[in-house]
């Protein structure tokens, strides 16, 4: 399919004049694809079809939609857009998990059984995660001031993108997952609103919070919740990437611990890939960001965060310009802004170069520029090969939580989630063109739960032995 | 079906020995029901049942467990609740409303193409009514201060009952609903978070809020919200009291403004009941409390809320016992506590007398003891005729706040529901025992909804005109 928006046009045709040939030329001249025409209703004189176009933008939309115009016996009746048809009304709904048919189901499932029920959560309130939805629900929380790559638009705007992680969390973990958009940017008040509304969930979710207010948020609610906190942007992303370079580096044949490391774009990703680089035996990483590598040897009182990074990275004390910091790097690691790097900057780096060029919507370089240059490339996106994406973490990895009662997560879960994800490509399958999973498949999400569900037994944070451990 | 506690007590039964007869006559003696015994699975040397009772109390169930030890050929594999089996692993899910089968629906439904949806919002947020969970979802949230009548059990416990409406509100109005737990009870706390989590909800639901806290967390809230806000043991209450009250005066042949009216229990339920009976035209109500008539002759300053409800009540200052007020009153609404009224309050009402005896579980005082006294009695039992029970008004109420997306709730919508409510008992059906529809009947949302979608409009508080009154 070609790569674009695509839309559905209802359109009334004169029943003698339908001209298919006409449509499929005029869609092609314009530089579009038809998709189908499906026949809505037959009238007496006219047919009502609905044609389904993908566009490469919306300008060219609005040439077909005038050139349809043109057409004999045709008109539009509306253009509908497929994405937005698939938001309409919501993209999630709450269901009983049991019936009411019969006074007894009421009384069983409300007044008056359920004061029984009540009461012995009263006496334990433990058995909340045997009784209650708290056993399988998290919530995913969000200010709304990092959504996608589109910064600071609010808590409605963000609820499309909650509620798509929700239905992603539900169909590939089986975890019932909460949007919950907050009227607050403010750290304090974020904290305390999550602890108060926590009784109900077994986890929660932080979500696209800008860095680095998320860092903070994340620490204090690690310390005030007995449920795990998990900021997906931050450990999401730094798993999976974790995963990709775990099957990367034997691709090329060299060890973690050997690698020199260049991680651009030292947010909230690009901070927790760093540390669980580290924790997986990577020594040598060194940051860069907007104001060049990131080092000991220079302060940053408007970025407190980038002080402690430069404490625990850059042990050469690596400086200069990037292409600098590139001569002689294994891997570069980029969740910073396209079309940052340079052929130049490749080709200077060690053989068998490794690169993770996830900004988006445009990589730090474009893959076709350096494809016979690096050895491994992986991107953010689904039209190259190796997609970076989180949706290879979170359901699994809450699954496991939820399946221990994990208290918390602790950095040794985080690398037995991502050696389960690397470890779903098999040796035989692996190459430079599949070093991680298709978000696909669903052997991820099993494989990474019993992962992290046996890693927090093995750390003590778990509250369950789940029954396929047992 | 016997009053009880319904248990399933699996058997294990060796073949030649199944002592049916010895059962049945075993559960009776002891003052239980036998539902069913059904076979689970027969093996070579025995079979193994599930034998379904109801007991009066778990005394009986312990007396019944001892006595099936002792039987021949039998023994116990375990004892399980009905109530509670039906509670294992909470009773709602979130379920997705759109299908991921293709990578072009995940590209819809997330990234990249739910880039464009969060634009959309972001530029106008009150597309998320259309786009999001906004549009069907609201927020059920308790501060788990006055759970069903078992007081302050904290969040936790509260859940299941807040799950239990949740399934009611899907089975009856088609409302998402959300349980929120709140861990704090304190008002700012309360208030500060409903307002935080707003932003995805079209509604929020307080429940078992304990008063007078109860008031000012929803004045508060109804004045920073442009969503509806709605105490459901306040209004909702109200609402079914005023519904059952507006039948029960056309069965005594009484008008609603000539009725003398004592309101006993003047907490959230008596309050907002006051208040709305006053709204619908009752113009003489004495409220009742621990500490006698309120009457705006004496001062409350531990109770700052009886000043002011003194103040538009008890016009006519009658002060005294509970039988000096209770003396020629036309109508009893008892929302206090079991066994208060004497059979002597009672003949000293005025003729016709119309009882509500709604404390749980024991009424103000037994039906059964002033059957032939009164003319009218609806207690809160699914035992007895006429049930005041919440359920009749809360799914309908929130489908037509969603529908019309109202920005508040107004005393004349409350008015047209209870309208609604009264107006499913058809004329001709109308009788002493049967005043107030069943919860089963589904024309009761129906109406509901529709009558306070048109009300929302008429008093300019809908944000969208419902297409069935299009």
């Amino acid at each position: 399919m070609a790569a674009g928006i695509q839309y559905i046009i209802r359109l009334h045709m004169q029943r003698e004049m339908v001209p298919f040939r006409q449509l499929v030329e005029l869609v092609d001249t314009i530089g579009g694809d038809i998709i189908a025409l499906d026949l809505v209703r037959a009238e007496d004189e006219r047919t009502v079809r609905d044609l389904t176009v993908v566009m490469p933008s919306d300008d060219h939309l609005d040439r077909l939609e005038h050139a349809l115009q043109q057409l004999p016996g045709t008109s539009i009746e509306n253009i509908s857009d497929r994405t937005f048809l698939m938001h309409l009304g919501g993209k999630i709904e709450l269901q009983p998990r049991v019936q009411v048919k019969t006074r007894a189901d009421l009384s069983h499932i409300y007044t008056p059984g359920v004061a029984r029920v009540v009461r012995a959560i009263a006496q334990d309130p433990n058995k909340a995660f045997q009784l209650t939805m708290k056993r399988n629900t998290v919530a995913i929380v969000t200010d709304g001031t990092a959504i996608l790559g589109l910064g600071h638009l609010g808590p409605k705007a963000a609820l499309p993108v909650m509620e798509g992680k929700s239905v992603l969390f539900k169909w590939l973990g089986n975890v019932d997952a909460v949007p919950i958009c907050l009227d607050t940017t403010d750290v304090d008040e974020i904290v305390e609103t999550v602890v108060r509304i926590a009784p109900g969930f077994g986890g929660i979710n932080l979500e696209d919070i800008a860095a680095p207010r998320c860092f903070e948020v994340e620490a204090r609610l690690k310390e005030r919740l007995d449920i795990p906190v998990f900021h997906d942007d931050q450990h999401g992303t730094a798993i999976v990437i974790l995963a990709g370079l775990m099957n990367a580096a034997k691709v090329a044949g060299k060890a973690l611990k050997d690698l020199r490391v260049v991680v651009s774009g030292i947010g909230a990703a690009g901070t927790a890939t760093t540390d669980l680089l580290l924790a997986a035996g990577v020594e040598d990483i060194v940051g860069y960001d907007r104001e060049g590598p990131i080092i000991r040897t220079r302060q940053y009182p408007h970025r407190p965060s980038w002080d402690t990074y430069a404490a625990r990275t850059n042990p050469n004390l690596r400086d200069g310009s990037l292409h600098d910091i590139m001569t002689g790097a294994d891997v570069f690691i980029g969740v910073s802004t396209g079309n940052l790097l340079s052929i130049e900057d490749v080709d200077a780096m060690a053989p068998d170069p490794i690169l993770f060029v996830m900004a988006n919507p445009d990589p730090e370089i474009q893959p076709e520029l350096v494809q016979s240059r690096a050895r491994v490339i992986a991107t953010g996106r689904s039209d190259y090969p190796n997609q970076i994406n989180n949706v290879l973490c979170f359901p699994g990895l809450f699954r496991g939580l939820l399946d221990s009662r994990a208290t918390h997560i602790t950095m040794g879960m985080k690398l037995k989630a991502a050696e389960a994800l690397a470890s779903v490509v098999r040796p035989e399958e692996l190459s430079a063109e599949y070093i991680i999973p298709s978000v696909f498949n669903r052997d991820v999400a099993t494989k990474v739960a019993q992962a992290v569900s046996r890693a927090a037994e093995e750390e003590g944070v778990a509250r369950r032995i789940s029954s396929s451990l047992r």
